[in-house]
């Protein structure tokens, strides 16, 4: 109940700090004699890592995980997966400077009022390091999905006031290629390269910009979700929500449904056709009605606020409450979402698979 | 795990049909020696009960909340307190023709093939008549709230594309006296004409509407919130995106915070200031810092899809997937927004009474 | 975190006190499509209720389950299933002089310090009343296991010193039919002749007595049980110790094991035979081994204390700490393991389900 | 819900197998700012781990723990613990005969049937190498309650058939002395030696035997436990009974309690006297009344089983289920009571701290 947990029966708990020994991640519930290949964790893990390029923080970690248990001869046993993060680049002394003052927007002051003490260090456990040992346990639940068939892919649909328009293409292999040839993985190549130069220009500023993420989820089956409040986008949002720096969550027609009329929002079903089961001609719904998958494309969207770190003075207080003057220092992200699509992908996987078992469950 | 509880400490179960016997509510882990209002239980129950108005659903039900347990000579025992609310004006017949029919963007199809069956009567346990049930434990919550000093006040504030401007009153009091004044409960009265006329166009059209709800929470203490998985606003989400028909969720800066840089959205500290606490010069946070509450105001909008049911022809299938037609009956609203400021408030009150008592629990 | 639930996939939640208006029960995670049979959930509270026979209390209740959700043209759902049982035979007067003194031996004084309130009638939540509601919960349960052949058998194997001999009989059809033919519920006919004899004679001294109850659950599949801390017998230990009045819980060989040497003690499996598949040669294990299931008997006992109502004087404190005297009034049962039967059955099958759910969950 | 989490607010999860890279723990919800002691944590362990004295098993693990995260300038922040016991002397090569056959009253063939796949080295999962963790994680409870002056004793009672008398002194710290200074963790030195002579023949004899540990809870305050299900004494039977080997756990009474009269086993309440709260004048309640702790000395026992592993021939199967024959090899223990009462400690130390917090959150 502290909160370092998350999903009922594919659950995850993660521990660490920013600046600590290690972070990692304990799933607890994977099925038994899923193929565990360490190289497909590794290749999320660096698609989250820091020090990719130029619009992203030049902190360097190799991120390497180990698997500690529940893993024998390649295979998942069923029994508790414990992977462990080493932290290497820890440059502390760049965060000295924050004992005693609390960064504008971070969560400095509230962990220091909640608990009476912190790890001030890289923002300690409230760091987006955290969401590293997210990655590698939603790699796992990938895995295990794949197994079912079902894909996830995240990109970025919008860099600050840069929007991508929709996308067309259906086959998820081509559209990681295409998001992965770029450094601020969009799916759309054009929009990318406005992207890129308009994020690079805010890092010169020294300052940073918000974004968003968009996701889809394919072939996912009919009937995960339970009823009433867990219902499947309700814990979609949730772990949306929890990823550090998200502001907003909607999904299928999303806030723009909102000024929408019933008559042009309903979903209209239609038969099934060969070996297609019952589908609709528009999805609104987002492929979730009344909380339960439909067989259609899952499609939201997250909204991540700008990185609250800049490089310029700011005003704040101490933790006596005086008036103090605050200047970023060390090495930060102008924009998170090139490398929050990885945590977004991971965190769709994780609620993914714990209703794919809950839904297993009673059947 | 079967999805219909909610919370942790001040953990809630709801249950019922539409057209059953009864819905109910087990509140299990309110705190004991609370006074219990049972007119104030009613007076929320009132708010979102069908037939208020000439733009709500004509379905009428008392909505008369009855105390099974958990309260004593006037006070909450500590022990579970169930609340059963009988339903009476259930016209099944209404629903014959769903039987084997599945309505667009309804969930009788998805519960069809999660259960292999389903109450197809009014949308059983999928049907918005659950939410009545969380009203009454919402305002259980209410009263614990209030004993801390903590206000709730949420209101209508876009219905379809008409959007109100942002509340400039800080007395929750006078708020919600001016949002009583008027059936689409709009803070803004000059805006809620505007929508009332709106809204009763939509319903002589046969036609829906969606809109929102924005929320606020005034004097939560700092420190509510559990890192890293349970953020405060993780768990608001979470509780928004279950209720019925809506589609998104966004909080302080929200989907807008996406396209602003870091620079502007940063909320500068200041000094306390006679009995004030540490404050933000802004707010773009909504009030929570790293998923904790920070002090400030909490703000937040829930997005709601327009209504599924219309009153005209819609293409579907049947439950043997034949191509089939439908058409609305029964007694339904235009747009949900109006009723859902209770369901929102209610929400809002059991997550906050959640993790007040989780807050306790560690310090 | 209240404690009044119980099972985490198939999960209930209890509610009521003694004389308030009901007791009831909350299912949530029943599978679908289970019929449901009123009339075994009746008869399975019939074997609680009180006032059946001489030995057991005078006090009368109907003690009858209504059905109020989940449950759709005699079929269950997979929605909450509400059941209600109404108090009638409320002699509140007979308590009232308990209102500021603490039986011993009874709840009293810990509720009244833990909450700073209590329902002082009949012991309010504390009373063994509340356990009807498991009886009727577990009643769904046995529905459940029914069709998948597994069975459930209690009866009282002891009462104070008298104690029954091993049962040799393995139709559990049969062994209903001979417990339920004598008013104690013990197997052995002979020893349940004595035992009713002994009750009878401690209820004539006004006094009271404990015994224990043995329970066996037939067919029980290989491989329920969750490592580590979620161990089968575990979960059965924690349910029967939540029963009030219940001060041990042993499984297998049981405390007697602790005495014996593994030579003697260890199971020798034994090749699958006919339609049976592995087998072990003795059964000091009871059916679970490292915390799972392995598809022989499982077999344990509980032992319950002596009623704390007597009928003579007692010295005690009243809520100010002053010495006070006090003597048992009301209708109590001499022995409750008679009417203790229905519902260690009740909290087996709930385990079981449970688990079987859990199972399933991750195959 | 795969069972390896215990506790809600002060929970634990812990993973490893007995041969793999390391086991270990995470702690989520200890309190912030509790000193942690190291070197207390090492001295826990040192009293559960192997190679202790001729009566343990001869394996050697130095079993050193690792701090990775949660603990900042020697105190906790409130965030998860994570403690980490690299595995060093793993003879897996010892557990090759067990690759493909089932030992006896071992978990191999249970694990097997459930999951298809098992680490079959040394138990794996299975192993109460497991324990450990729980013994680190028991550790640092027990240095969050020693806060509130609430102390913990256990000793071995029995071995075999060898009884210890009832303990008459009333200081833990003296307590702890006595047990320490022989190895098989008696509070009785004459009965000690007993023991140990027996236990040593036992030994000599490559056979094994159970045998009991009892334990106390001093300066629990009153109000710990939750009605219904989650009563202190049902969480403490819970905690124990997952224990490897443990087949029964009674508390107060207990079984004898069963045979014993109303009028004798009542405790009778006493009024406050100087400093003292409300007493009884005996405690056959055990410390626990209605499941809540009453101020008084909390007392339980618990069972085990003697190990499985002997060294001589036994039948069983393989996994195809043909007759085989195995004999134990690698190190054993031939009793386990002397290193088990390091880990009945620390679970009753997590579920004391567990309830704390819960109670604490309510008041």
């Amino acid at each position: 109940m502290a909160g370092n947990s998350f999903g009922q029966l594919f659950r995850i708990t993660t521990f660490g700090e920013s600046h600590g020994e290690a972070i990692g991640v304990i799933i607890d519930g994977c099925p038994s004699n899923i193929k565990v290949d360490i190289e497909f964790i590794q290749s999320e893990l660096d698609k989250r890592k820091p020090g990719q390029s130029k619009i992203t923080t030049q902190r360097k970690e190799s991120d390497t995980a180990q698997i500690l248990s529940g893993v024998f001869e390649g295979k998942t046993t069923g029994t508790p997966i414990a992977l462990l993060i080493p932290n290497e680049d820890h440059r502390s002394k760049d965060y000295d400077h924050n004992k005693d003052i609390f960064r504008p927007s971070h969560a400095d002051f509230t962990y220091q009022s909640k608990y009476g003490i912190r790890d001030y260090r890289g923002g300690g456990r409230s760091s987006a390091r955290e969401t590293a040992a997210r990655v590698a346990a939603g790699a796992i639940a990938k895995l295990f999905l794949e197994q079912k068939g079902i894909e996830i892919f995240a990109h970025v649909s919008s860099a600050g006031t840069i929007d991508a328009p929709n996308i067309k293409i259906d086959s998820v292999k081509e559209l990681v290629e295409i998001r992965e040839s770029n450094i601020v993985r969009c799916a759309d190549p054009a929009t990318a390269n406005e992207m890129i130069e308009f994020i690079d220009q805010v890092r010169k500023d020294g300052d940073t910009v918000g974004g968003k993420v968009s996701c889809i989820i394919k072939n996912c089956p009919v009937g995960l979700g339970e009823p009433v409040f867990d219902k499947l986008h309700a814990d979609l949002g949730k772990a949306m929500l929890s990823i550090n720096a998200v502001h907003g969550f909607d999904y299928g027609s999303g806030f723009a449904g909102s000024e929408m009329r019933g008559s042009e929002h309903n979903d209209l079903f239609v038969p099934p056709n060969g070996d297609k089961s019952v589908t609709t001609l528009t999805n609104y719904s987002g492929g979730i009605q009344g909380g339960i998958s439909n067989g259609m494309d899952i499609t939201f969207r997250v909204a991540f606020k700008p990185v609250a770190t800049i490089m310029s003075n700011q005003q704040t207080v101490d933790k006596e409450g005086n008036a103090a003057e605050i200047k970023g220092k060390g090495r930060h992200d102008p924009c998170v979402v090139p490398r929050a699509v990885a945590i977004v992908e991971a965190m769709a996987a994780l609620v993914i698979a714990d209703h794919w078992l809950r839904n297993e469950a009673y059947k």
